[in-house]
């Protein structure tokens, strides 16, 4: 039997277009003499549709579009994911299902069972729990048809109390076959690999396994569909942050060689590189828009983000805005020139020292000779946040926003100023994994001028003002948000790691504190196990750490 | 036996404040001869405590506290809700639940079932639903005690596919408890009432049910606790938006008298209006501010949201701060200065010509003689942002939204302008409502004056604009948002129920199309079945009803 991954790029809620792009991959499947192809979970609405799920109409659309999908699954049979209504009164009105479609009809339908609920996930918000398991007969085999988290019950600490798989094995079936939405975060493609290679072990079955490309605004997912043997040995790898269609024999993946990549695994700065030019690009893309607009102000988050930005869209399309102030050091608008240059985007100079003057007349009465403090140094930020939204109504551009995760952690950025934007390119990136960034960026020619580089941060809102004035040194601050970001330590375990505690209590409470300003920042392109936005929900009125 | 409820208003993670809360209200109901003192679900840390709950230290304190509550349960017993450990490695690590602790110990552990995860429910992020259930052996009387949603699961269409009491009635229990943290909204203490008595009477048991009070930020707690007899009758009720401690006495339950509220039930209008004073009371109390600054544009919601600060922090603390530009019409100063003298709250008169000026000039390269649109609109409600925030940075006043329900749905607003603010007072408040509120503020004197609730609504940001240039009728359109929003219907079944197929795609277009600008307002309070935040959680990128 020959089997079609295909691992595509979705659009949520956009039926014709998915549908489109199935049925293509259908026709292409066939062209390649598959008996089966198989599509991702969600594929047809696209995931994470989330509140969509709770209009009946959307769920009629899913249905509509399976139908018609149904029609070109002729001489090949389709494995496709969808929700599905709960016929049973008792419990949630949808499950997380996918059609197993054959001459032209649904033959069966599979249900997940292990809903994810933790981080960006919401699934039990609208699935019920499958709780019976049935595999599936087609051409003289039997497959074991799994919904992503089904395969994922196998750690130490497992997070459910049901494994699907114990009872599909019961049905001695040839192959599994799993369909996921599994997104990206660097350290998740080798995780993945681990724990796909385990349950092929576990049940001594060969593995089949899809999972979408694409980004749905903050959510990446980067492919890397696998097939593994029996034995648990990784047999092929589909493309990273590519749509790929692949055919396998079942019956040879013994001798099927490991397609892709050949050579040696990304970095993790690849990784997060590429992700975030794909996030980009699908932003724009999905939203029917293709020029942006951001602040370039010397430094370098703004130059990462520009680079990445004109990777993703063209040079063309980018609209770089140096907004100097009376406090800018002449080396900024150099280096941000410098950039501009080297890379070939449109610039505009714009300095904002009018309407700081403006609004410093305007208040004066108010302000009553107070002297100047943070409130000036936001005044600037907004000033250039009113001008770079000001070029986007203008002109159409969308707005990209440069604050690094470091800043977003300690709420080192204002809000209505340098945190506007429609889409937070490096808000899941620490500031030292900037540097690496900028780094890799400039691998092979100038791109970021080295003196972005090489000099020390500085937001330049007030006179010789250095992020080392109120901050700790990045390597130290991005060990400690580390900690307690992405591994959830609280101070005691924090400092037992071995870190300084005034200085571990003092950043705990920034980050803390700082909630309210988060709450209110873009959605952050997800590259790391632990991003703002979505899958980080804390209290903004409690008292905790603070 | 003689019960105690304590109604309570708790501070999610302020273990000092939540333990001293309830030590002091099991000694007060010592003092009145209760037996048993009944606290509300999570009440040692508070609702919701969102991922706090992800933080092992986290947990560690609630255990804490209870011990040190446990400590003055001598001569009363008290039944307390938190987060406890889940010993076995199966499942999620924690069980929303509650201690029952008589003589200084912990005698019974109760532990929740069913977790709501619906729109601002996300339990099953973190907790393992109980499959096992036990009733609680007290002082000869046998106590059924279940959490919240355990006892929700009995009207047509059941969420879940078990039901706790059916397993604990098999123990013949005497009386049921339940313990909740159950927010307001406008609909909710009728179905509140009427669910429970449903149970009270299915199961042939007297009913002892506790709330919390209190906002945590968005979502509001109005209290409500409620005891009902055998037969379902209603036997008290206790305060709405108040804390409020009251002792029954089992035995004599079907003698208890309503106790509160005496008279006719508060409309949803009175009901609004409190939850609102309560939500903007303690977004301040539980922040530690207490001054607040809004824009005062001479309009219905900048007035409404005025008065209602006054009311929940005193005049004394409320800014309000007139910035009238050449398209302002004159009875908007006025207007405002009249509510201002009406309520006696402080006021500033900053024009915002200079800066407006500024900014033509600043952009005139880049836009090339482009006529005025939509970005010098923009612009306006952008330099009055930047306004509000710089008083609130100079001052430490704390920036009240004032957008209205109407807007935010079709994104009727500037993002970083009249969208900005800590905490979104009416964002839950449609436009027609906004003006029942006027009315009812109004009600003994004017204190709103009576031409900013009668002129045609206008964001005056171009000469002689009218809000009706570019929406609809209000009245029109907030009925199509509520079939929408509320009761989550797409276009056909909108069509169906009699508005016109045009208007209503064009209204489910805007709504759709604005979630990139909702995403990034201020949490809203929550009064209706349905706000928009984290209740309502909608793709971004998604391509459908658009």
């Amino acid at each position: 039997m020959k089997i079609a991954l295909a691992q595509l790029n979705y659009h949520i809620g956009n039926f014709e277009f998915n549908t489109q792009k199935i049925i293509s991959n259908i026709e292409a499947a066939k062209g390649k003499g598959a008996d089966l192809v198989v599509f991702a979970e969600l594929a047809i609405c696209g995931y994470p549709p989330r509140d969509f799920l709770e209009f009946d109409e959307f769920i009629s659309l899913c249905e509509n579009a399976a139908r018609e999908i149904a029609k070109h699954c002729t001489d090949i049979a389709c494995i496709v994911g969808l929700p599905v209504r709960n016929d049973v009164l008792q419990g949630k009105d949808l499950f997380n299902a996918a059609y197993f479609i054959e001459g032209g009809k649904v033959k069966a339908i599979t249900k997940k069972a292990l809903l994810p609920t933790y981080d960006v996930f919401d699934e039990y918000r609208y699935f019920e729990p499958a709780t019976r398991f049935k595999c599936i007969d087609f051409k003289g085999k039997r497959i074991a048809l799994t919904i992503c988290e089904d395969l994922w019950n196998i750690n130490d600490n497992p997070l459910y109390v049901s494994n699907p798989m114990d009872e599909l094995i019961k049905e001695q079936p040839d192959v599994m076959i799993n369909i996921a939405a599994s997104p990206f975060s660097y350290t998740h493609d080798e995780e993945r690999i681990r724990v796909l290679a385990d349950n092929a072990k576990k049940y001594k079955l060969p593995l089949f396994y899809v999972n979408q490309i694409g980004a749905q605004t903050e959510i990446i997912f980067d492919g890397g569909s696998l097939v593994f043997d029996a034995e648990g040995e990784k047999k092929a790898e589909m493309k990273s942050f590519e749509e790929d269609l692949q055919v396998f024999d079942l019956e040879e993946v013994e001798s099927v060689r490991n397609k892709y990549p050949e050579g040696p695994r990304a970095t993790d700065i690849e990784q997060i590189h590429d992700a975030l030019i794909l996030g980009i690009r699908d932003y724009f893309k999905k939203s029917g828009f293709t020029k942006a607009v951001l602040g370039l102000s010397g430094g370098i988050d703004s130059a990462v983000v520009c680079a990445l930005a004109c990777r993703a869209l063209g040079a063309e399309n980018v609209m770089a805005v140096l907004m100097p102030s009376k406090f800018s050091s002449d080396h900024s608008v150099q280096d941000a020139l410098g950039l501009a240059n080297n890379i070939g985007c449109m610039h505009e100079i714009i300095p904002i020292k009018e309407a700081a003057e403006a609004f410093d007349h305007m208040l004066a009465p108010a302000f009553k000779g107070l002297p100047f403090n943070l409130t000036e140094e936001n005044i600037q930020a907004r000033i250039r946040g009113t001008v770079l939204m000001a070029m986007s109504n203008k002109f159409g551009y969308i707005l990209l926003n440069t604050s690094n995760k470091s800043e977003c952690a300690v709420g080192y950025g204002t809000l209505y100023g340098d945190m506007c934007g429609a889409i937070g390119v490096i808000g899941d990136v620490y500031k030292t994994q900037v540097f690496e960034l900028a780094k890799y960026i400039n691998k092979e020619r100038e791109i970021i001028p080295v003196n972005t580089i090489v000099k020390p941060p500085s937001a330049e809102l007030r006179p010789d003002q250095k992020d080392s004035d109120s901050l700790p040194d990045y390597g130290i601050l991005d060990k400690i948000l580390y900690e307690h970001i992405e591994l959830k330590k609280g101070s005691a375990r924090i400092v037992a790691a071995g870190y300084d505690e005034a200085l571990v209590t003092r950043i705990l409470k920034m980050v803390n504190i700082a909630e309210f300003k988060r709450y209110q920042t873009p959605p952050i392109l997800r590259v790391s196990p632990k991003a703002f936005g979505m899958g980080r929900r804390m209290p903004i009125v409690g008292k905790y750490m603070i």
